[in-house]
């Protein structure tokens, strides 16, 4: 791994002398130096001989990829409507909330959930929801690594979420910050859009080269719907029709998918983006996860939006989705401590279609790293026997607030938890005045607040 | 709720002006101070008139009854013996691992232990482990209010934890710190105790006035092998007839319940340690939490150990037993925010019997307090309007790194993230050795960490 020369490399960063957990194909771990330059890992193993501009003492911490969060919606109404029957939750308050946004309410949801991901410890998101402009100017200025896909409703249309105004939305974003920010096509649901606008994306995204996020097999209600629109089809096999499934295409949720649909995302090689604590929560059911992966299909992990979460902790997140799944078969040895940080990383990269540039720490990828670290006592023992125990603390242990350093592209937004990149000393002003703001527009505020 | 008096009150500690989240009867939750004297409560109320000897500037935090963790075992082997199947990680480690104790690896283990929970706002916790000399001995350093139960397993029998060692330590502690540490009979199982041995437990248990922790229909094996040996009784039915059910057994997992057991366990008074995440990791199945509650079963919330959870962080728990519940009986308005916080302060000190003494922040409870900054993106936006949703923000975002004072018995065990009573400066030391030693001891060691 390390390269073998006698000069000595010169690298804009060296973060030294920690546990390298590289999640490369082999899940290689040791203690060792990352060197990167010109924002690429440009050399990873023990003992580097490294001349760097500055130097990260990793000793007594994991060096890790930072965490890829394959579905998140940047909304800003974390725990203002909880415990309520979906149907008063989505009637009474998700709708009228949506439609009041103002682009300045986009601009602060993106401030705290870009925030709180640079703390916990994600690097690079997608984000599907309205008003993109603004979110991804925030990127811009954060540092993170980002897919936008404007969340496209045209049945009803919602304010700023039409064809058009997602087409010129990636026009205007496609090329602006090559790699680290993509613009992609965000039709929401087969329910909430018309077939012929589903077409015309699947057809555009295509002339365009552009990636396509879409909710897929989310609820019952859903294969119902399908079913009766479709002479029986299943979402998955309604939504290959409308829009060719293909690589380019990432589908959130996945659970109503019978073996044939898991199949069909397999060898069409489209990304499925897992979100065991939503749906959890939304009492949605239980994505067969394991059966998918034996399957072939692309699994990564989201957190979706702070709505239904409600943090963005891609530590408990990972943790959640090993924890169903053993529960669900009821075998402790499935989704092993390995698997599920892959899921989390280089799983993730991959069903983004990222994974040739992020997911883990080896030669010639984007440094996307972050360090973690190990000395509070819930991280702890650990064991340093041939191998170490680790990767086990990091996977069923450890959260977002162990992440001590956060780096993307080789540029530091973290460094000993002071966020480098955004301004965020006065959440009061920033967050809470707009989510008031936006709760008054939607003419729900009293209704959920007032005594 | 604040006195009306125009002398100021004397006390020793003043919590002022944080966001007090009492958990008691009402769910009452209001801006206001708290004031402590003599270890007691002795004013809540915004605005209190009180000269302090000492003041803890809570703006800006949650101030909030500490958790109590009603069941686990201070056991050191986090994260070494992860993604076994279940005969494998039984037979080849955990049963060899267990036997090779020394005391001196149950005092790391408490070490460890205690500290993470004072770090995670857990002010009380019952521990059934082995040698509890050794973790009730950093008990009486480290402040925080416990129970010990030695485990009592004689079928085969195991070092130190026979019936008669058993009565010797509760003889030993029973009285040694009053209020604060309580040694209760720890019999590990019926399928792990003898006949004679569950009778005597249960005889003595009432002549001393001891309460009596064990686990309780656990397992689908269990059930076999009770309705075996008992002519068809189920778990909850033997266990009656074995030591005769009241409300002092508090007894754990509670899993594998007919709707009789549970009313069983309502009657005689039981407490119900509802472990969600061991019950998860270890593929057990679910406990019907809401059902158990409804027919007015008092359940609390445990973490079992850090072999089988792995941290001991109470808001994540409480997370997952919410998250569990919704999603097992599809319903999100099911275990609402109020009730998962509920469930592992109050409802875990009524699981405990230490219902009057701890679990609210009431004028005449003993002063168990913890302190909850809120200034990190992820417990943001706060709407403050007629109510606030801080609540839910602490249930659905906060984590255990968020708690920044401790305190039990109006004695302050962390103060800004400063642990005040136990020196953890070298926990490569005081863990790590002993857990190599632990492990090498059982002959465990190579065939699990070399490579």
């Amino acid at each position: 791994m390390s390269p073998s020369t006698d000069s000595r490399l010169a690298a804009d960063l060296l973060i030294r002398g920690g546990y390298v957990v590289t999640v490369d194909q082999g899940d290689r771990s040791f203690f060792g130096d990352v060197a990167i330059a010109n924002s690429t890992i440009v050399a990873v193993g023990a003992n580097l001989n490294v001349e760097a501009k500055e130097t990260i003492d990793a000793r007594g911490c994991a060096v890790m990829p930072g965490f890829v969060n394959c579905h998140m919606h940047e909304t800003l109404d974390r725990g203002v409507f909880e415990d309520l029957p979906f149907t008063t939750w989505l009637n009474d308050f998700a709708l009228p909330k949506d439609t009041a946004h103002l682009p300045e309410h986009i601009r602060a949801s993106a401030l705290l959930n870009q925030a709180e991901m640079i703390l916990n410890g994600t690097t690079t998101f997608i984000d599907i929801f309205r008003f993109p402009d603004e979110a991804a100017a925030v990127a811009e200025i954060s540092g993170l690594r980002a897919i936008f896909s404007p969340q496209l409703i045209d049945d009803p249309v919602g304010p700023g979420e039409s064809f058009e105004s997602s087409l010129a939305f990636i026009e205007r974003w496609k090329d602006r910050v090559p790699d680290r920010i993509q613009a992609w096509f965000g039709p929401h649901a087969m329910y909430s859009c018309t077939e012929p606008t589903l077409r015309k994306v699947g057809k555009v995204a295509r002339e365009l080269g552009v990636g396509i996020h879409i909710h897929l097999a989310e609820t019952p209600f859903e294969v119902q719907w399908v079913a009766e629109r479709s002479g029986g089809k299943t979402p998955a096999e309604h939504l290959d029709n409308l829009i060719g499934l293909d690589s380019d295409v990432l589908a959130a949720h996945c659970i109503e998918m019978t073996a044939s649909d898991m199949d069909l995302l397999a060898r069409t090689g489209v990304g499925a983006a897992h979100c065991p604590t939503s749906n959890a929560k939304l009492g949605n059911g239980i994505a067969k996860v394991v059966e998918m992966q034996s399957r072939g299909v692309k699994v990564g992990l989201g957190t979706d939006s702070n709505m239904t979460n409600n943090n963005l902790d891609m530590f408990e997140e990972l943790r959640m989705a090993s924890l169903v799944q053993k529960q669900q078969l009821r075998d402790p040895a499935v989704m092993s401590s390995a698997q599920s940080l892959r899921l989390a990383t280089q799983g993730s990269a991959d069903a983004l279609g990222l994974g040739h540039l992020v997911g883990s720490i080896e030669v010639g990828k984007r440094a996307d790293v972050i360090v973690v670290d190990l000395s509070a006592p819930h991280t702890r023992p650990i064991v340093d026997f041939g191998r170490t125990n680790i990767v086990e603390q990091l996977v069923w242990s450890a959260n977002g607030a162990d992440v001590r350093d956060t780096i993307v592209d080789g540029k530091v937004l973290m460094r000993d938890r002071q966020i480098k990149t955004l301004r965020i000393n006065d959440l009061a002003g920033q967050v809470d005045g707009p989510l008031v703001d936006l709760l008054k527009r939607a003419n729900v505020l009293e209704k959920r607040f007032a005594d």
